[in-house]
């Protein structure tokens, strides 16, 4: 075997094998290795002509057939089966090769996963890839994570086969460690809230507008020529025009209302907890989910015919106009508080992530991407220290611009018991981050009261508590 | 020392401290350990005379004086704190002696704890203990798991010391495992949701009635005797009727509006994510208090003076009965989301614990103490197997009567700008749960469209998957 690959690729189920495609398609000569052969074989019947692979059909071989510093995708499930995987070629690598993992990681597993192989003087990269399976063949949006000096060797051929830009490719370095599987769980999440925000849209549309889903594939249409357009915006519209062959109905409402998911979107949340970021528009989205997927709580919640809003009305205001714009500032919302996410958790593991250079390779390639990332990214190249998009004066304006529709948007939902959690969850958010006061007050003393856990005050600076005089309080035995 | 104790108590803070003159003021014989002796000392010198207490200086001796199964409580800090505790005393004590730990661990870690005791044959139970610094010392809810078996020996000595209602111990085994200081946490994320929920209703009265907050301590007393009478509705009253006496403000101005947290919210909200649970009410209170200390971004949305509703007007109905009916509804909401997480851990952990039972400890003792809590226990009694309180007959009256009042108050929040995440959130439940169709349909229509994740469909069983004509999907190269 005296030609070596550039790149090896091992599991090559459809994402690993798109993956395997891409490097070759630009060129370069991919090692192949798979569990169980077959899938190897196949590859190389069915695609052999896109490129040069180098097939393996045991580890070795695979290791044996890459130049140095070997770089080794793994693209299996994530999980036990990664770091199966990682123990089966950690022992055949060298110093200086690179593990890159290219799945769905969660970010702690990640950063354990790369401490260990560190100390073996290997590279481990988790890398984020979005786009699915057409993503992985055709260029999808790369976020790779681990050591800076990992990308030296890697970069250029990532940067190869990922999505591009007016030239520029969708990947960057991330940041060290977990940074690239924590900026792709971020950019999933940012994605539950956007796929939320355009059904509450449709259901709004449809429900209080009186609109078909035709209609609404129209409506969609019109709004992807315009600020909101977007990857998403584009396949609502496809998907809401489409008619169900078996029934001649709309394929949306042969669908059962059940959303499902997978994960990205709860872990997106829980990090954020662990890192004080209120992400309330991921959650809901996640929510969102679960509840449509109560079946047990739904059913009886019908059965029981739980009612709904005595008064009707429609809608005060040209509703489509309307919930463009409750859509546009909602989204602000979500993205605002999916940056702030991602800023804090680069100061917490001192990861030194650029938040724009995030926003540029989410402009294609992946799932959220839009028009509105150009925005994120000009917002953060102004002003790198940017505490909010919200005070960003593209994003400020729009919102100004946007926000009494917005609020015509929530009132009629609540008007007319239409579940926009979203919507209103997004607008209460905006709200308390711009009150000069908020009842927190209240909550610091009521601790004070029941717990003794002290406040601060307006006027000085110290912690404070309050001696309570009813009954109930510590002091009364003290 | 011939005298054995009963029971012993190691960590003698403010919560050890009380927890044992507790036991002791019920006569029974406490032995007392803490790491430093001079706070043993302490306690017999000052409160010697209200029992019978047997202060030890090592672990040797306090584990020696006390009757055998031994049961020795430990209330120190959570976390490492607590494993060095046990590290400490497990080797001293012998078979079916029991360790209960009253601090509020989190209930994987309780978990942990239980299995690696039930190994050296000792019994580990995980308590949870509500009511502060007061209801330790007289009659605290207490919310014990681990071992069914420990129970005996160990409920009688607890339900001594609990709280009590007609009589009723506030105290049951919960079940076995982490169930008891999971229940805790729970109870913890209920109570951050009632607080929020209650920073609302005094926002909004505030805000759009204009009242005191004198004024509203007397509208709050007056609702503490009607349906919402509670132990954190009647502190409300207090805390808004204190005065400053520096400034002779009212005390709720001069408290620097920056929620604090100690973590058992949080931990509620990554638990139900874990289990698929929405509950949004608690995490919208988390992230309430996440957004309130938010300093650099409120700072910078103050500092750029982020625009609030151009359109002014008041409320359309009678405000203060209105958000009475708001506070009620959004309440039922958090408890259903609360106790469905309960049944969801209860099922997937096989602790099989009695929702009604909580409920009844719940009536005192603790901060969400209540009438509201008789109608749980009610409602659980009346039908074990019901998959939400929102179909109970008491609480789905409620709810029919408290509506049209609720959505007039989430109108009004949005129409002036004043933030209720609580409240809307809470009806955005709501109106998701009786719905007969989600949009959740349009969600799993996309993901199917870039990710060919399936989807069933409304009228026959199996899933499906349907071929994408457009471009950017995977059926474009299969």
């Amino acid at each position: 075997m005296s030609q070596k690959a550039q790149i090896g690729v091992t599991g090559l189920a459809v994402m690993g094998r798109n993956l395997a495609r891409n490097f070759a398609r630009h060129g370069h000569t991919v090692a192949l290795h798979n569990r169980s052969y077959g899938r190897t074989k196949e590859l190389v019947e069915e695609f052999g002509h896109e490129g040069t692979f180098l097939p393996a059909e045991t580890a070795e071989q695979f290791v044996a057939s890459l130049e140095r510093p070997r770089r080794v995708v793994i693209m299996v499930k994530a999980g036990p089966a990664t770091d199966a995987v990682i123990d089966e070629f950690a022992p055949l690598l060298e110093e200086g090769d690179m593990l890159i993992d290219a799945g769905n990681a969660h970010y702690a597993d990640t950063r354990r996963r790369e401490a260990a192989l560190k100390a073996k003087g290997l590279h481990f990269v988790g890398a984020g890839v979005s786009g699915g399976e057409e993503g992985a063949l055709h260029g999808p949006s790369i976020m790779p994570g681990g050591p800076k000096e990992s990308y030296e060797a890697l970069g250029p051929l990532l940067e190869d086969i990922a999505a591009k830009v007016d030239g520029e490719a969708c990947c960057v370095h991330v940041g060290p460690d977990g940074a690239g599987h924590f900026v792709k769980m971020v950019h999933n999440g940012i994605e539950y809230a956007d796929m939320q925000l355009i059904a509450e849209a449709y259901d709004l549309l449809r429900q209080v507008g009186g609109y078909s889903p035709a209609d609404i594939a129209g409506i969609f249409q019109g709004w992807n020529e315009g600020r909101l357009g977007s990857y998403l915006i584009e396949i609502t519209a496809e998907v809401l025009k489409q008619v169900d062959a078996a029934t001649g109905k709309p394929f949306v409402d042969v669908v059962l209302d059940r959303a499902e998911q997978k994960g990205t979107g709860r872990w997106t949340v829980q990090a954020a907890l662990d890192l004080g970021v209120p992400v309330s528009g991921i959650a809901e989205s996640v929510f969102a989910r679960a509840i449509s997927g109560g079946v047990t709580e739904r059913e009886a919640a019908v059965a029981a015919d739980l009612p709904g809003p005595t008064g009707g009305g429609g809608h005060t205001g040209d509703l489509q106009a309307d919930v463009e714009q409750a859509l546009f500032a909602s989204k602000i919302v979500a993205y605002a508080q999916g940056f702030q996410q991602i800023q804090a958790a680069s100061k917490e593991y001192g990861w030194d992530i650029d938040p724009g250079a995030m926003a540029k390779i989410w402009r294609a390639g992946c799932i959220i991407r839009a028009k509105f990332l150009d925005f994120i990214k000009q917002a953060y190249d102004k002003n790198p220290a940017l505490p909010t998009l919200l005070v960003d004066s593209y994003f400020q304006d729009a919102v100004a611009g946007a926000q009494d529709a917005w609020r015509r948007v929530v009132v009629t939902a609540a008007q007319q018991g239409i579940p926009a959690p979203g919507f209103s969850s997004a607008l209460a958010y905006y709200d308390s981050l711009r009150a000069k006061r908020l009842p927190a007050a209240l909550i610091q003393g009521q601790r004070d009261f029941f717990g003794a856990h002290t406040y601060h005050r307006v006027d000085k600076p110290g912690s404070f508590h309050t001696l309570w005089a009813a009954e109930g309080r510590p002091e009364v035995d003290a």
